[in-house]
């Protein structure tokens, strides 16, 4: 185990109103953790397509397609619910090139928000987004290269610059922290499809019923839209949304140019993107994130990207919403990654989000 | 929740010595499960390989591949472990299609072999093998197909004969049942290789110490491999073995023709073979698999893999071995599918394994 300092920050908190209910769960003791008592866990699949070749299937011929199914496009979820849940499940969704095992162990080996949660009393869904991880059968033929790209990666979830780590970075040095981190990435089994991955997410808020949703990077932008096809959604905390970010049709930004794209807004019907004002919404962004224009690739995304996530944030509020974006470091909460759910300070991570969910009456 | 007969066989018990012993985890009460107390729980990636483009990273290219690495083949885990767990865990390990589903949830959503070992105080540690599932980033590329297979597989995984079940079956009929057993599938991502998925499991092994070792289908060949590699493997229990009977060179019983392919042994030095002699090795097959020779393939296949499954267990057992193959019919045990662990009836095959297991005082 390495060493963490897991005191509650004396810096100002976010959100104070609920202290006083979040209180018990914060104080957990480090080192060795109680046992959890789960009432329930499994797993299933939810949402997809069926094809169906043409022709009739011969039992004397069952390699031939004719006449055969193919069941894809699904979500799969591993849930666990503790004894005396809370009112909402939190469902957890990974982003790009990731899995469940974003909310499981951390690559250092702590327990990561699955379990934290699970402590907190809430139950967890974490999901396989469809064609990716478990949920692998897709309905569209796809190629899977294995190019190297783990030093990009490096730099894009804001580790440091390779081969440098950033000073004062929340991640553990050991090589084979590394290893689990660089191991925890998993391809696409086909194509990347919001509409299809939100519709499916959307499925299983109305089979679960009301709950919390938490998305990751590339799953921000299709939680904004699982958000306007689900009244089940709660309430949203959204880690580093890195693209997709709604706004009514006519009140599009000018795009954000940066040194590694261009960031544009996505126009939605006003209809649609009034849903996303009735829920309170919670964005955090980490450490390291340039205030100005910067030539490394990298680097210039996430100041980018924070420059969207801003002005979605001014015009969701404009709209009557209840949108927070944390810049932790303007909290005073630093070295955070693109990962700040597993990241040496989660716990600290996760008493934010206890906060706001209790500030909010949803705990 | 399905109509289940949950009471234990009055039949015959194959294993008597360890009844004691297993008795109190006979006694669950259906339909209120207990809570389940988990002392850890979590998940990590074990084996694999890294490949690394020649050239130097530039953090201002970091898109080109030059100087990058790339981590993949790897097995994933996802373990718990029970308060007051037995001596050993149990590593469960999927068949050709599946992942640790296998395990997990039964399509009719009862709890699998997952739950029903974790109830009995074993740790369980459900894997995906490399190229499969969560573990999906393979260092060689693959190109998958959507061809239509269901039909095929609901002959091979012997629900019956497309569109008919067999009678009796221990496969719920409900629409939604089939969907999810379906869905459970997902496709390699790289080449399926023997070699690499036993050593990782076996890596594994190293990683958790002494344990046993549940294998289905298409894993009981590498099965076989992972524990002629590693003497961490206490115990196998292989329901349906398919193909990969390994027998020392010189040794190999005559090619065993059906209707769907033709099965031959897998040479291997006598030194190895005889690892598997010292391990108590049980080997279930279910129902439906004719005795004499068919044309309908899906179930031809059967009679030859049992045919095969029965020399293997005389060969292992003439060298010193201790290998106990049920035919579950013979035993009274009827209307099983491919999927023991996860049929209507699989409260009655765990009690079976526990019996086993008492049997040979790995508990």
């Amino acid at each position: 185990m390495p060493s963490i300092d897991r005191k509650t920050s004396a810096l100002p908190l976010l959100f104070t109103a609920g202290l006083l209910t979040a209180a018990p769960a914060l104080a957990q003791s480090p080192g060795q953790p109680e046992p959890i008592t789960i009432r329930a866990q499994g797993s299933f699949t939810v949402g997809g397509t069926v094809a169906t070749a043409p022709g009739t299937f011969d039992p004397l011929k069952p390699l031939q397609p004719a006449g055969q199914t193919f069941h894809g496009d699904h979500l799969y979820t591993f849930y666990q619910v503790p004894v005396n849940p809370r009112k909402y499940p939190i469902v957890m969704w990974h982003g790009a090139g990731q899995f469940s095992k974003t909310w499981e162990t951390t690559p250092d080996g702590r327990e990561g928000f699955q379990n934290i949660f699970l402590r907190r009393h809430f139950a967890t869904y974490v999901i396989d987004q469809p064609r990716r991880g478990n949920a692998g059968r897709s309905t569209i033929e796809a190629t899977i290269k294995p190019t190297p790209d783990e030093q990009f990666w490096f730099g894009q979830f804001r580790l440091g610059i390779w081969p440098d780590y950033f000073d004062g970075v929340q991640f553990d040095r050991k090589p084979e922290t590394l290893d689990q981190y660089f191991r925890q990435m998993t391809p696409n089994t086909g194509p990347f499809d919001a509409g299809l991955i939100s519709d499916s997410v959307s499925a299983l808020f109305a089979k679960i019923g009301p709950g919390i949703l938490m998305t990751h990077s590339q799953s921000g932008g299709p939680g904004w839209l699982t958000a306007i096809k689900s009244r089940n959604v709660k309430a949203i905390v959204a880690f580093e949304p890195g693209s997709g970010f709604v706004f009514p049709q006519g009140e599009l930004p000018k795009p954000v140019p940066t040194s590694f794209d261009t960031l544009e807004g996505t126009p939605v019907p006003m209809a649609d993107f009034l849903a996303l004002t009735k829920v309170p919404i919670l964005i955090f962004y980490g450490d390291n994130i340039p205030a100005a224009p910067t030539e490394v690739p990298t680097q210039d995304a996430w100041r980018g990207r924070l420059e969207m996530a801003r002005l979605w944030r001014d015009t969701v509020n404009k709209h009557g919403g209840q949108v927070s974006l944390v810049h932790l470091p303007e909290i005073g909460i630093r070295g955070n990654t693109h990962f700040p759910f597993s990241d040496l300070n989660n716990v600290e991570i996760a008493d934010q989000v206890s906060q706001f969910l209790a500030a909010k009456g949803l705990d």
